[in-house]
């Protein structure tokens, strides 16, 4: 923990610099330029000034005051982490605690001025404190980065090596890409589309990075006209091997920190025929959005390159179904050896999702983990986001459940699989739990669909037997996944709540979904099962084109805490093809005791 | 069907009258002033003219040619009816075949004028229209209703006498509802509300009468303001007891026919304060649109009554409930009758329908149909839109299947129910349809959600054991119903498909909606099952406050149809236990021999 006292002097001097630049309130969130899920080193300026570590938290500070706005997951942490060091903590969401905008309006005094960066502020965002502030005539400085003058030793901007995704690996060269993002275009009358989210980008332009903790991207900008395009990259990123593949596939490179002024250039310069600009305004920071607005004509609307990222092309799907084999046959191996390991020594959550990563880094296509491994022990699994850490996390025991979310970045894919493993006894409540889980994960996977149903229309498959109970989870059943990409991936998702206005997509051929229903009961335990799906073409007759499911995962759901006759015929039936095909997939790269054990594993219900 | 030579009269008459008002095209379609779903004889102008005497079609005229466009339901009749008389066919949705505004743009020249009655064309339309030919500098003239003139013996305009419902039945005044709206009204910020829905109009001002067939609504509007309501009704609808009720009500009462001139007026007269006038353009006609748009401060949104008069208060609920109860035991009895009947005379699909409606005629509350009853035998029930007439419709045989759609305008209530019967030998193939169709209305019954769901998260469960076989319906699944109403009704619906920047209904307590799913295969069978359902609440815990329905309608689901293997045990005991209850509610009105047989008809499968 960082020492209170040299908080309250990095605060001393952010007033101080505040005041030389006439600002009366400066706000500091926890995002970097581009809103990714993760965010690196540069861009912990909120925990630089705050000591608060948590992964979500936005600081305020006035010459009298300052103020950290956090979730319910980092209260405790919080207080701890704040405590003597002047500033208070708003707990978001909890009854009498205003959010930001309700604090700045009532606090700030007519004719005052906020500051803030605004390239590392949501456009979404930017426009909730405009319209919040309007009405009190305070003006928003968004153009200073305050924080980076009295941060002395601040760590380098982030700047990996660009890679070149090869075309055996790609299935589509970027020529080809840029014509479908044109037709885009056309069908859009746009005259220009201004690229800004990371993953789209390096889908587009066929690259590869390290810029994002378990995101593969660069820190990037994309320009693209009827005739060209062009993207902009760190000079530091850049390699003989990508200057030469861009330019085959006639595309320019500019500077990375240019793209602001080569877009109000390009604006003031009149705008080619005055075609509309597109840009993402869902994606794009409040700085760039203010180059739109001030100096453009642009029109919001979804990313064209999202879509089409989001349906796989055969060659990317042919990988994807060989590495996820692969995948399960790294979580199967440590289902066989946790089950045994925890009645011989000593695990911890950590240990375990530690070994778990050793299996993965084994195969020869590992690159990273997609994600940080969740490895959580009953209660802890009742908690979304916990992690593990070595240094504070549970024993494991020989009872009870251990849930484990995790999945890996390869040359090939990128996966993403939960499973919850008895290590010993469980109860009757929650073998009905699980049982419930798997009903709901299997009858989802079961559907078909005629094609034009979205994730709204499938979402109680999954959550049915839950709501049966009375039961809900609070978070969305599926999400897409990237190709050697983002694990968390649009714009298609299996979720059931309406919000009026809100876009949904139709779930394509080609596109991967997650599959993951839940029971979390708080101080009690947590289960998840989760594959993930590829949706694939069935029959086309007349009453339309039907859809379904095929599973990518592969990994035994745990029968030790399966009820078969609390199952429906019909997905009973499904579990046990499933795990038939589990055996046949997997047993052939196992072990003699591990295949023993997954044949008894897998056995019919 | 009129002589050919008058239609060709009229239309020659139509032109003269055209010519000497400057009108280079006409358009005739099929609508009263408030696009109600059925129109009295004093708006069949398009019948008038034309001699098609179908329930769609639109008429266009200019001086060299006549065309009408109407739908595959009407496509042989029309040939039939527009035969020599010079007005040629338009198939709709028919390949090569325009539309209407592509028609107009093509053929009219530019400057032209196009004339309509802007009061039987909606907004939406007329909308669309102009965006048509605005390129063409074409001309609108929206405000002659050219028919009359040449209509001498045109019928007279719809006007019934004004009932009110007594409060014993409405369960609320119209003060109340009137407090209700004026609660929305300052949600929406609206200075005024304009009300032009007929059946909103009934709801709101407690009134019912019968000037369009089937729906049981006065032609009227309505004008709230913070301080003042007024209902716009025909002065030969009034009777003594209306005003007294409207009085005490304090409602205004104005001429039906001086809606218009009073809003322009309004407008004029600088329209209090300048607070916007809301209106639904989903609901007002082209000759009101254009009064918002070229004199108002006005505003689109949803009827804020829409949804108020779609929950139902419990003194509603509880009559609701007692009439199904006496609509079930009238189709129940038609069951048992038609079914030995029809081993023992001569029945057509009329007659059955005629004994139908007689059934429902013997009950004391018994006001009209709600809808004109579908009886459809074998391959007439697989179209959607079939009615079969005294003098062309099929005999029924001892075999096969007849679909029975029908419903009751009751003293208490508005029904709508389906079933399909068994009549004598029904194929596998048809009980397997049949069965998949009943599991799927008894697994939507049997739901269990969080509020918040819409019909588009459920439908999938009506759907579902259809999807399974590559089998889909065109229509939705269900609709509400009103209570002494329309028998269909918003907002809520259960439908699949998903249509951008559609407005969804959350399903809430006290809504009453139909489950209807079916399967029509065209030239063999038609199957459909459908019950009302009633939206509860269930239990409110941590996760939610869970929804569930309960069953209004009582009638047995035809076991000879019913193969029991094939159901699920969930949806099996849900047969069994939905049987059992209508035993229970139904037998103690039936006769000895009608009960033995409802014994029977509802045993456990």
């Amino acid at each position: 923990m960082t020492d209170k006292k040299v908080i309250r002097q990095r605060l001393r001097m952010m007033r101080t610099a505040m005041r030389e630049s006439g600002l009366d309130y400066y706000l500091v969130p926890t995002a970097d330029f581009h809103n990714s899920e993760y965010v690196s080193d540069y861009f912990k300026a909120r925990e630089y000034l705050s000591g608060f570590t948590g992964s979500n938290g936005t600081l305020v500070i006035s010459a009298e005051e300052a103020g950290l706005w956090t979730d319910g997951r980092y209260f405790l942490q919080a207080e701890r982490e704040l405590a003597d060091t002047g500033i208070r903590l708003f707990r978001m969401q909890e009854e009498g605690v205003p959010d930001i905008c309700t604090f700045l309006k009532r606090n700030m005094w007519e004719g005052q001025t906020l500051g803030f960066d605004g390239r590392v502020v949501t456009a979404a965002f930017g426009k909730r404190l405009e319209a919040a502030l309007a009405e009190k005539k305070i003006r928003i400085a968004y153009e200073r980065d305050l924080v980076d003058a009295i941060w002395p030793d601040r760590p380098a901007f982030p700047c990996s090596r660009a890679e070149t995704v090869p075309e055996t690996y790609c299935g589509k060269s970027t020529a080809e890409k840029l014509a479908e993002v044109r037709k885009k275009m056309r069908e859009e009358k746009a005259g220009a589309f201004f690229l800004s989210r990371l993953d789209d980008l390096m889908w587009l332009f066929n690259l590869r990075g390290n810029d994002v903790r378990y995101n593969p991207v660069l820190m990037s900008y994309g320009f693209i006209t009827e005739t060209d395009a062009c993207v902009f990259l760190q000079a530091g990123a850049l390699q003989r091997e990508t200057l030469d593949g861009m330019q085959r596939a006639g595309v320019g490179i500019r500077d990375y920190f240019s793209a602001g002024p080569f877009l109000r250039e390009y604006f003031l310069g009149g705008q080619r025929r005055g075609a509309a600009v597109l840009y993402d305004c869902e994606q794009v920071n409040y700085a760039m959005f203010r180059i739109f607005r001030d100096y453009g004509n642009c029109r919001e609307a979804a990313n064209p390159t999202e879509l089409l990222k989001a349906v796989k092309n055969e060659t990317e799907l042919s990988y994807i179904r060989s590495i996820y084999l692969k995948d399960s046959v790294a979580v199967t191996k440590f289902i066989y050896w946790v089950k045994r390991a925890v009645k011989e020594e000593t695990l911890t959550e950590y240990s375990a999702g530690a070994y778990l990563d050793g299996l993965r880094r084994e195969i020869p296509e590992f690159l990273n983990v997609s994600f940080p491994t969740i490895s959580a022990y009953m209660e802890n699994a009742a908690m979304m986001h916990y992690e593990a850490r070595e240094d504070a996390c549970s024993a494991l025991e020989a009872d009870g459940m251990l849930l484990v979310d995790s999945g890996g970045q390869y040359l090939g894919g990128t996966t993403d699989v939960t499973r919850t493993i008895a290590l010993g006894a469980v109860s009757q409540g929650m073998k009905e739990h699980f049982t419930a889980v798997a009903v709901g994960m299997l009858r989802l996977a079961d559907a078909r669909f005629p094609y034009g149903c979205t994730g709204r229309n499938l979402d109680i498959l999954a959550r049915g037997p839950l709501w049966d109970r009375n039961i809900d989870y609070k978070c969305g059943t599926g999400h897409g996944v990237g190709y050697m990409l983002n694990v968390h991936e649009g714009p298609q998702s299996i979720r059931w709540r309406y919000r009026d206005g809100a876009r949904e997509a139709v779930l394509e051929e080609g596109m991967i979904v997650t599959d993951e229903p839940g029971v979390y009961l708080d101080g009690r335990y947590g289960i998840r099962t989760e594959n993930v799906l590829e949706v694939k073409k069935g029959l086309k007759c007349e009453d339309g084109q039907f859809m379904h499911f095929e599973h990518l995962t592969f990994v035994p759901i745990d029968l030790d805490a399966i009820l078969p006759e609390q199952m429906p015929p019909r997905e009973r039936e499904a579990l046990n093809r499933y795990h038939r095909a589990v055996y046949e997939k997997i047993s052939p790269y196992l072990t003699g005791e591990e295949k023993t054990w997954l044949a008894e594993a897998t056995a019919e219900v």
